[in-house]
């Protein structure tokens, strides 16, 4: 197989966009694509300040070398979230992310959970009832909440998160098997902060396949964490991974299609304006000053006060 | 196992619903739950005289033994698409659907497309560009037409065709991973005839799984062709149900949950009025009077009126 670009060796072929290419021009190409979808899905410009959510793991770290690359002013955020597992995970992607900020000269700034809190989150989750037993609910809610904080106090015009096409169309998937009618109208490359308070959101690698973000980081020499985080395991987005994997291998571009034809039938007007639920954050949490659906403290502030008293 | 209702020897389990039969109880149990979906999605009433579309196949007939069970008027309607396949699949159902009938004194409306059209489904389908050589895009227009038709001319209240849940989630499905707004605003228990000319359409075992289908008509000892329509062979809707088998077998009741969280998501107000396609039947066939998106013949028409000439 051969680099369609230059006739050279091709070391990836995509069967989904029947591209194959070099490493050369695989690592301009996935630039050039993210490129294309910030400016097409108007995420941010070059006069924007953007945040980049890095957890050290391959998409993150890869996003944040493309737009460094772009000639973005990218600033990394990254949550120490105090997750061991037998395997450091927590303290060595954050070792790896500060590596990779100092070889680029970027700025990096760290949040730890225990520190600012009081608690780790695997200790919250085991006080509090969220999720039960599983502390992806409480690491979901202080994320969003942390990010969001940040984004503020650094008057940042964009928060940006590593989410590919993978992550994208399981979360996707998930939300059609349930059909939960919120997280479907909200689903997109973009969530406009609509409510004071709330930051732009933004997935610049939203329509790029998770197996092309590996090439990516591989090929570029990052380095990043390799495990998944010990409480990923047996989660219902890999199931959703693994079911939608196998519809791609049967159908080359079914992932994609699946995304896409989504995104479009939005646009279209697929859905009722009235079944939105951001019209329901008419709130402000009188401890953190962020967007809440009720009266009182927003749900993050509920769960971490309790330490505090 | 044991019959939850009276402690005998259970010979179904249904652990969607966590619930084991015997079979006198599973055998009162299905029209049951059909008497009770006819009545919750305003299908029809005990006044309404009912066309039951049959094919020959378990769903089918076992649906027009139920409604024959619960006392309503339903007529049959039974129509020849002249497929053979090597297995005479075409005269097999009919004989079997005849046998239905004469054995419970029902009446049956038997249409030959050869003898009502000038040719087959196979040879209508080889001779017109509809359906890239397969014939299942003009059966479905052709059976679309004619379960209208007589319909109207018999002057029924309601046209009732068997499918079952398996066959609504492959293809909300379908329709779910390709976003065809107008496939996903119109499905449902109930298609109502909002423009003249068109028949109200329902599905009464829209929430009954294929198995139980499957069982009630072998313990009620109807004789069904087995086999498929030979041209299904490799076709999408049957991958995507072994797709959704393999949910179901993770998690039993996927399937279920899967059809009514969209079906209460639209009735929750998910989809956007705009979004149905119905609006656009605004013109009727000068041919056959049925409604049609467009000025002129209907499609059904279009595709007939060749052999004619």
């Amino acid at each position: 197989m051969k680099c369609r670009k230059c006739g050279e060796k091709a070391v990836i072929n995509m069967r989904q966009h029947k591209l194959a290419l070099c490493k050369t021009h695989f690592l301009d190409w996935i630039p050039g694509q993210t490129q294309r979808f910030i400016e097409k899905y108007r995420m941010f410009g070059p006069q924007e300040r953007v945040l980049v959510a890095v957890s050290g793991g391959k998409d993150s770290l890869s996003l944040w070398d493309i737009l460094w690359r772009l000639g973005y002013q990218a600033d990394g955020l990254y949550i120490g979230l105090g997750i061991d597992g037998g395997l450091n995970y927590s303290s060595e992607s954050q070792r790896l992310t500060q590596i990779f900020a100092e070889q680029r000269d970027l700025k990096l700034h760290i949040v730890n959970v225990l520190e600012n809190y009081g608690e780790t989150i695997p200790e919250m989750a085991q006080r509090t009832t969220r999720g039960k037993g599983k502390p992806c609910s409480v690491c979901g809610l202080t994320k969003r909440h942390i990010m969001n904080r940040i984004a503020r106090e650094g008057a940042y015009d964009v928060l940006v998160t590593g989410h590919n096409l993978d992550d994208e169309a399981a979360v996707l998937f998930g939300n059609t098997l349930n059909w939960i009618p919120g997280y479907l109208v909200r689903q997109g490359p973009v969530l406009e902060a609509n409510r004071p308070g709330l930051v732009r959101k933004a997935k610049p690698l939203c329509r790029i396949y998770e197996r092309e973000m590996a090439a990516y980081a591989l090929m570029r020499g990052i380095e990043y964490i390799y495990d998944e985080c010990p409480y990923a395991e047996g989660s219902k987005s890999i199931y959703y991974k693994e079911l939608l994997n196998k519809l791609e291998a049967d159908r080359p571009g079914a992932k994609l299609s699946f995304y896409l034809s989504f995104l479009q039938a939005k646009k279209n007007g697929l859905f009722a304006q009235a079944a939105d639920p951001d019209i329901e954050l008419l709130h402000t949490c009188p401890t953190c000053g962020q967007p809440t659906s009720a009266p009182g403290e927003c749900a993050f502030c509920r769960m971490t006060v309790k330490i505090v008293e």
